[in-house]
């Protein structure tokens, strides 16, 4: 069902499962990387592995607030199940925006993203539950296709 | 409460208030442009006025998804109260992504965008309730910061 296509709209987009927590007691942040769906749809060069880049938004030079999962194979559905913290207090994760990449590094060693996801932390509960979602990726070039046309 | 900022972190975030609303009998999406909250914390020229732009990505060439509020003041809280409509079937719309982006017209008739939000459509209810939300506004200047540090 997830990924059912009607009415000639896009093929079903590549998605990002995630899992939000925040810990009042720990004052820690969660962001589990679940699962990437479809993502056999995404530009990825041909012997190349994808990884899932995390980054929170902005970013206080003293905290850690970057990180990469392990790359895989661009297959259909791809299980990843890994975990990154962020210790930060509520009121300011509310202020922040979580970006999530689909990325590969390329042949000259630079990392080159293909789609993501931007979510605002605004109203991020702070109840300890996790909120697991699916989260449609954003194609790049779809963006810059709207800008280059409304900018000439 | 929104704009409470603590622990060194940035100050309050510019923030969109946005209504999203998918009626199943009409197939209509409906993106009420609500208000703008903090808009003065973005780097916007003096003597200009902002707006909204709502684009429903990706965006086949014979439906109309790109829309424009009227420009507004930079002011700390801003009213605009404009809604838009997309016709689209609810299965469609799941596999879409709503960019949200304040923006403004330079001095040589081309529009810059200052920040912006971006929200998957994956998980939208079509129970025909409007579901209103703040979202940051993510500053573009931090995205191309981790690209530009990440990328060397």
């Amino acid at each position: 069902d997830l990924l059912t296509c009607e009415d000639g709209g896009p093929s079903g987009s590549a998605k990002v499962r995630l899992g939000l927590k925040y810990e009042t007691e720990e004052r820690c942040f969660t962001v589990a990387v679940m699962q990437i769906a479809n993502g056999g749809s995404l530009p990825l060069p041909t012997d190349q592995n994808m990884y899932v880049r995390v980054v929170v938004l902005p970013c206080l030079e003293t905290t850690r607030c970057l990180f990469r999962t392990r790359g895989v194979s661009p297959w259909e559905t791809v299980d990843l199940n890994e975990v990154f913290g962020v210790q930060v207090s509520h009121s300011a994760l509310r202020q922040k925006t979580l970006r999530v990449d689909v990325c590969y590094t390329n042949k000259l060693g630079k990392e080159e993203c293909l789609a993501g996801a931007q979510i605002s932390l605004a109203e991020i509960s702070s109840s300890g539950e996790r909120s697991t979602k699916w989260y449609n990726l954003l194609n790049y070039t779809y963006v810059s296709d709207i800008d280059a046309k409304h900018r000439e």
